[in-house]
């Protein structure tokens, strides 16, 4: 049996062909333009998935499902996309329109939540009975799996981890609340402290690295040096790492997954990031006795979203 | 099928026979006496099964399974009771202790765990495919049920909610962090901050009701100050009612439960608490259109804890 992944972004969309165990047979990509009606986009998507489908030599009617991860609201079980802002979409009747193209079992979820259950069968987390997974990007994303299948709540409006409360009051947030997790654990948030840092120490590396214009700051600078020893940069990462930490505490202390997975583009700094987020977690543990989720890297880096997507359809 | 099922507290052991629908048939009680051996408490604990079931004129060999609710972590699968402090127990292998007593199947949880459960299968949230209950008393417990099972994650450590992160570096925890949701949303959290306020204003009806003691404030007092319009008591109220509401935002946020229940001795205000706090939370929602879960109190009371042990054996 084999599965088409669609991810589908404010930019581009990404398909491939999938088999049962994750593997991708071969993949494609069209741009997304977003600018149009999504009868238009949806169409785009459907030529697509018949493209890579041609690309792999595998007839459409040998494809079980096909599946899409989108980076907003879903209701899996209806099929609609309630609210999708990088894409403007609002109450988009996705698997109807696509049943128009495809005649296929489609299947639609976010992309967080999608990326975190392709992790949890051919990557990190494959075998775990519950996995959270964190996209640690322009905001925070997450992904729970429980007992093999994607965890997106009642009313699909679940595992917006980036949306915990972790500081009341504190940090302007997107949503309209103030002091969400994602304020403090997101790629935004390391930018965000490291220009404030700069202002006060305009000695710091950071400054050379970003040609002295804070704007052009990122996290990778920001980690670039902190691993180089800039006691400010160092700061920065340490204040990141420890409100990651934070935020890990309330998933172990109401989920106690078996593992959480670190994706995303802060998740880039690899064991630099992984040690020093093991060391913050540690203390803050309830029960010090008592074994708790292990912590690890994403595997499958761009790729989750195609495989998660795809093995929607697996039973 | 009729199921035992037994609430063991930190000064007392209730027990009760409880049918498939989860009506009590017959309960008894005993004092716990916690400072003796963990074996002769649960030698205690099997004869007032064997008493409760004479009680309701059930031989012992139709009783399908018995269930204990307990104020501390438990390993479910193994049947081990890891930690529970106010009984200082720790590592004790409950189950196992008790088949010295009788020929059941025994099933241990978490006390707010099973009352949740109870509810979910006898109470406010009967029906519902996910529940989360949180018991508001001296501190903040939490029952998860999903898909009709309670949830306590991989370890057993989970559905802690009382220990999510509400306000990093806040108040500190008996956990040992700070900032714990159950700092600012126990009763516990309602006294203390009663306690700051009247020193600011020893005018406060609150100083009246306590007869003046400001050590003699308790949530009652305080809820009932506010009903009758104390502006320092109703500010306190206003407070707790808000920092309950933002830990109730990242309940739904990550879990996005059908129903959240409120139980524990500061949900005996009633209304008063409940349209408060379903207030608060709807303007913190973060997809306004969507919808989310329903806010409602606890009905079971203080026999939630039987009802729900007892079921833990049913299928």
């Amino acid at each position: 049996m084999v599965y088409i992944g669609v991810d589908l972004g404010g930019t581009g969309i990404k398909a491939g062909v999938v088999d049962e165990s994750g593997t991708i047979l071969a993949k494609g990509s069209a741009p997304t333009g977003r600018e149009r009606p999504y009868q238009a986009v949806i169409a785009d998507i459907a030529a697509l998935c018949t493209r890579v489908a041609a690309q792999a030599g595998t007839p459409m009617e040998e494809v079980a499902a096909m599946g899409v991860g989108v980076p907003g609201i879903c209701n899996p079980e209806t099929g609609v996309i309630p609210f999708c802002t990088n894409l403007g979409w609002h109450d988009v009747p996705f698997v109807e329109e696509m049943h128009k193209h495809l005649n296929l079992p489609v299947h639609v979820d976010n992309d967080a939540t999608v990326a975190g259950y392709a992790e949890s069968i051919a990557g990190v987390s494959a075998g775990t009975r519950a996995s959270v997974f964190l996209t640690l990007g322009t905001g925070v994303g997450g992904g729970i799996v429980l007992g093999g299948r994607p965890y997106s709540g009642v009313h699909g409006i679940g595992s917006e981890i980036g949306h915990m409360i972790l500081q009341m009051d504190g940090e302007p947030c997107t949503c309209g609340n103030e002091g969400c997790f994602e304020r403090y654990a997101s790629a935004t948030a390391i930018i965000r402290e490291a220009r404030r840092a700069v202002k006060k120490d305009p000695q710091s590396m950071m400054m050379k690295n970003c040609g002295g214009n804070p704007e052009r700051i990122n996290a990778k600078i920001v980690i670039d040096c902190a691993k180089a020893g800039d006691k400010t940069a160092r700061a920065v990462f340490d204040a990141y790492v420890r409100a990651l930490a934070h935020g890990i505490i309330s998933i172990i202390n109401v989920l106690d997954p078996e593992i959480i997975v670190l994706g995303g583009g802060v998740s880039m700094a690899g064991d630099f990031l992984l040690n020093a987020v093991r060391e913050a977690v540690k203390p803050l543990i309830f029960f010090k006795t008592m074994p708790y989720a292990r912590i690890e890297l994403a595997r499958l880096g761009a790729d989750a979203g195609i495989i998660g997507a795809a093995l929607l359809g697996r039973k």
